[in-house]
């Protein structure tokens, strides 16, 4: 998907929300496909929220993890998941929240898999490692590298916020050095929503990246507060919420309530951009 | 696999040598397993290249890249190629090349993903989200983390290496917060062995870690230098080599031409135990 595709979407549909789909076996209801597999009732879960919230998000976020968790097949429902959206919903825009990134021969069989195999519009990748290893992921058209820089947890304090740099944190030279790599039709970068006293300065770095906001809901971020440092003239902000509407209820009522928890982000979405001006009426 | 064990696997085989199965389809001999799937054939290779070198290795090292680019079933390929290792050789210690790390729900379905369901030795783990993305690697029994300090590759100039500290280097920090973080138990590094010249710093900073090194071979790293400045008195090096070893020969004589590449960096590697006094004859 093209930047100019996505920023017609989030305008579309007055949303900047991407559903991030970490499903856990543990957490999702028991009563649904009670004599099924692990793996049949993770697919069944993810199909319903899909369908559920779809309406209100333009993104889907796979967190690969809680897949990888459950083996080879647990890529498989990765994959039946992917398929699923791309085929009754191809204008989602896919992330796999993958984090990978190695020296360059293996980020190209990275790349391979999620923009070849699956065929997902975007990767996480990490910059540790430097250009040689973020490089491969480029080149693919309308494919998208999103690279962490100022992350939601409390780590980031660890590496990325360390003030010991003469004149600049790590997440800082980070963003000025990754920006050379790949223009912003194929670069977006990770900062959390916890990191929102930060958006200023990193407007300032990267003024025109998508950024993708992880952190809303579970983790303390605010949605507001995002969109008023982070947002730019197109959107520029994907903001992810995984846990807040996955398990927003336990019960039978699991659908509805996601969808509820979506529709109500959409809505304080909508509304931040009315308050950019990128839309006309709220 | 705890350090002593592990120890006792170099001195018994008088080799610290890892082989690395990045097992790119598109390298391995056309006549190995003609008709059947791209799956199958990789499997072929790994289980003949894992019989040629387990006399002269003490670990094994696939890179998931490799399977993950063939999708789920690419998945399966690594698996099977874990249980064979872990059926015929227990005494190999395996490493999921990973390159994992994230925020602590996930870290903790990746460590699930290798450590419970795969029952791998260790992950290579990657530093930029900080101490809670690695913490959750921790405390399983005998298992350990490979962290990310100072990688093989020219991208390791960009954040790595970066001057501009006031005291330090980025990789410095990392190993020194790092160390902080478990005991030597259960925490490696992974050192690039194009990065020689930095081993006696690096050993003053971490002098008693196991030290996972690549680079050795198609990087053109030196084993020689390696092992003179980084070898301590347990040895505390793993060298790893890949393509050197997978691809010695593409006819129909690679398993052969793979045991003695195999045989060659063994007979080196004893060696530098000999000149470190670890063993005693040569």
């Amino acid at each position: 998907m093209t930047r100019e595709e996505l920023f017609k979407n989030i305008l579309r549909k007055q949303s900047f929300l991407c559903v991030g789909l970490d499903t856990d076996i543990k957490k999702i209801p028991s009563m649904l496909c009670e004599h099924c597999s692990d793996e049949d009732a993770i697919l069944s879960f993810n199909k319903t929220i899909i369908d559920a919230t779809a309406d209100y998000a333009v993104a889907f976020k796979p967190n690969l993890a809680f897949y990888e968790a459950l083996g080879p097949k647990g890529l498989e429902v990765f994959e039946r998941t992917i398929r699923y959206i791309q085929e009754r919903y191809p204008d989602q825009f896919i992330i796999a929240d993958a984090k990978r990134g190695d020296i360059g021969n293996t980020s190209k069989m990275y790349a391979k898999a999620f923009f070849e195999y699956y065929n997902i519009d975007a990767i996480t990748v990490a910059p540790y490692m430097g250009e040689d290893s973020v490089k491969p992921f480029f080149g693919y058209p309308d494919k998208w590298v999103i690279l962490l820089a100022l992350t939601s947890n409390e780590g980031s304090e660890d590496f990325q916020l360390m003030e010991n740099f003469d004149v600049e944190r790590l997440y800082e030279v980070v963003l000025q050095t990754a920006q050379k790599w790949a223009s912003i039709e194929e670069l977006m970068f990770v900062i959390g929503a916890t990191q929102a006293s930060e958006l200023t300065n990193i407007r300032k770095i990267v003024p025109n990246h998508f950024l993708l906001v992880p952190g809303v809901g579970a983790q303390g971020g605010s949605l507001e507060e995002v969109s008023k440092f982070g947002m730019n003239d197109q959107c520029g902000l994907l903001v992810n919420s995984s846990r807040q509407i996955l398990y927003a209820s336990r019960g039978e009522d699991f659908a509805e309530a996601a969808r509820e928890t979506a529709k109500q982000l959409q809505t304080r979405m909508e509304k931040q951009l009315f308050h950019k001006g990128l839309i006309t009426y709220f």
